[in-house]
């Protein structure tokens, strides 16, 4: 009936090439692991939370959500003292990177960001069509001078970066704000586990973009809830392309009570610093350089040694990290910081493997 | 700190000119209101669904959703009798709309559809910079021959389709998948109050994309999660574009429930065509002519006189319905079918008021 054309004429060219990102193992349910591959939260949320979820679940579910998260900016802007003029909800941050670039990026517009990192941004450029612009972090990790000087439509900075873990200073983001031709979006995914944050610039400079996410210090990775911070215009932007009803009732309600109880996620990212701090030496002893992480993961590196035989041998003791098979990482090996059990866990199989 | 630029200099200029969607008004929690505005179903969702979700609340929430909703595309493909390698998930069936765009249309392309109706197709053609190629309803809504002629990458039917709710024939829908050039998109939202349905041509016609949605006969607006039914080729497409973890674990939860009770589903979309067909006939009484709706709402039409000062009357008595400000539309009111209460209260104001 369709005489003779298939999906190949049917894609976009630009998406025949794009390798889709490729998200750390989910394991079966029912399946007991050491998951430490996707930088969740070993703790459960707080009991808040849960019981707002309980409440929110009634008939209303009928009805569509506030397409404006009222609510929930409310109090965002509560706990962080941005105006709620000056914050976006999305479903996860990836929806928020994603409006972003669809708002922003033409094909053959220029992205740019330091690697490695977080490879979604890789996946997203191409199928907007832009083009990748990627500048080499240096060994120590700081923000590589290039990257001010890139032309680029909008410039991405994980900060803390994955999957290194390190954090370039305030001070540098400031001045790379200031230095970059269009919109420079700081990924905040990590940054509670960190000792600063660039929430300071929204307002400040128009043109930056802070992300946060509830996947990582709130323990809420099954809710898909993100945070965007920016100039109302440069949101107006984003609204513009997004769904009206991109984040949904119980998600809303969920994430409104996690930034009401704010302490409860300081308590666990303190427990989860504490282990960080027992993993990185352990590691070290086990003859691992560890980058200074400021994430709830590590970056474990053995300089020349492939990894991704250590990583096949922990998955089949049952413990799964990431490894990363490409030149830069190909002798690390990611580690998300779990419990000081599942570190223990960890750090005995890997003790028996190196 | 940015030289002198603005937002205007960061977003695409494709963008400037896009109207957003508008959704029907979304009242603020606490205000008494008959809505009947956005075709939200009266009854609430299954208790099967209420219970399932409340046994999904739990420290599991720190973990990512399964990406690709295994367990809620088996449930659907026990339901509908369609491989679960054709079903793919949405955070309500616009992401899945969206998707689609971004997977087949490059900016140039064009993308088909007869008028008036679903408008967001038009805001999401324009923010992908495609050109739409609109083709007039004739006055008894059947479709019209030179949708099959547009030469376009994409052609949506929305169907039942709104605003209108009536249906296009199963025998002229898959006459038209073998006609187009391109993918044919049935966008079944409303489908279960109708008939007839287009999964049959699924697996048939590797052009065509079934979409349905949870908001309309699932009460389930406020979770957002929709099915798309198509060729795993095509599938595939979308896949690439889509974000890893677009639904969130409770949705998936609700949905698989959802269809695993798909009689009380039905038991309410029995009741919506009873109180349909009281609506109808009462507003015809009124001196409305009414198209046959095969949806969960009707359009009510007096030719000539604009409808735009009745809707705000309406409003002022606290009763929500939905006009659109459009030449072909603008001496008719959507109304969704409430509860008989409801439209009750509906039809006792509106006979006030003509």
């Amino acid at each position: 009936m369709t005489h003779g054309r298939g999906p190949s004429d049917w894609l976009r060219p630009a998406l025949r090439g794009v390798a889709p990102y490729v998200p750390g193992e989910q394991p079966a349910p029912g399946r007991q692991v050491v998951k430490l591959n996707t930088n969740e939260n070993p703790y459960p949320p707080s009991v808040a939370v849960l019981d707002a979820l309980h409440e929110a679940i009634d008939g209303g579910l009928r009805l569509y959500p506030d397409p404006e998260a009222r609510a929930l900016r409310r109090q965002a802007s509560a706990l962080y003292g941005v105006p709620d003029s000056h914050v976006m909800v999305g479903n996860g941050s990836d929806e928020l990177l994603a409006l972003l670039l669809r708002a922003i990026v033409d094909p053959g517009d220029r992205v740019a960001f330091p690697v490695p990192t977080y490879s979604l941004y890789e996946t997203l450029v191409a199928v907007q069509g832009g083009e990748a612009v990627r500048v080499e972090f240096p060994d120590d990790w700081s923000l590589p001078p290039a990257l001010a000087r890139t032309d680029a439509r909008v410039t991405f900075l994980c900060n803390p970066n994955s999957p290194s873990g390190t954090v370039v200073p305030l001070a540098d983001i400031a001045a790379l704000a200031g230095e970059v031709r269009g919109v420079l979006v700081v990924d905040e995914a990590y940054v509670d586990f960190a000792g600063q944050h660039a929430l300071g610039l929204v307002g400040r400079c128009p043109n930056v973009l802070v992300l946060r996410t509830f996947s990582k210090s709130f323990s809420l990775a099954g809710l898909r809830c993100g945070l965007a911070f920016g100039d109302p215009a440069l949101l107006a932007g984003l609204h513009t392309v997004k769904d009206s009803y991109n984040v949904n009732r119980l998600t809303q309600a969920a994430a409104t009570a996690a930034l009401a109880d704010a302490p409860t996620m300081r308590a666990n990212v303190a427990r989860i610093r504490a282990t960080r701090t027992r993993l990185t030496a352990a590691l070290e002893r086990l003859g691992y350089g560890v980058p200074p992480s400021q994430a709830n993961f590590v970056l474990a590196c053995r300089r020349g040694v492939d990894q991704a035989p250590v990583a096949a041998a922990l998955a089949q003791r049952g413990v799964l990290v990431r490894h990363f098979a490409t030149p830069r990482l190909r002798d690390a090996l990611r580690i998300t910081v779990g419990t000081d059990d599942e570190c223990d866990v960890l750090l005995r199989a890997l003790a028996a493997l190196v």
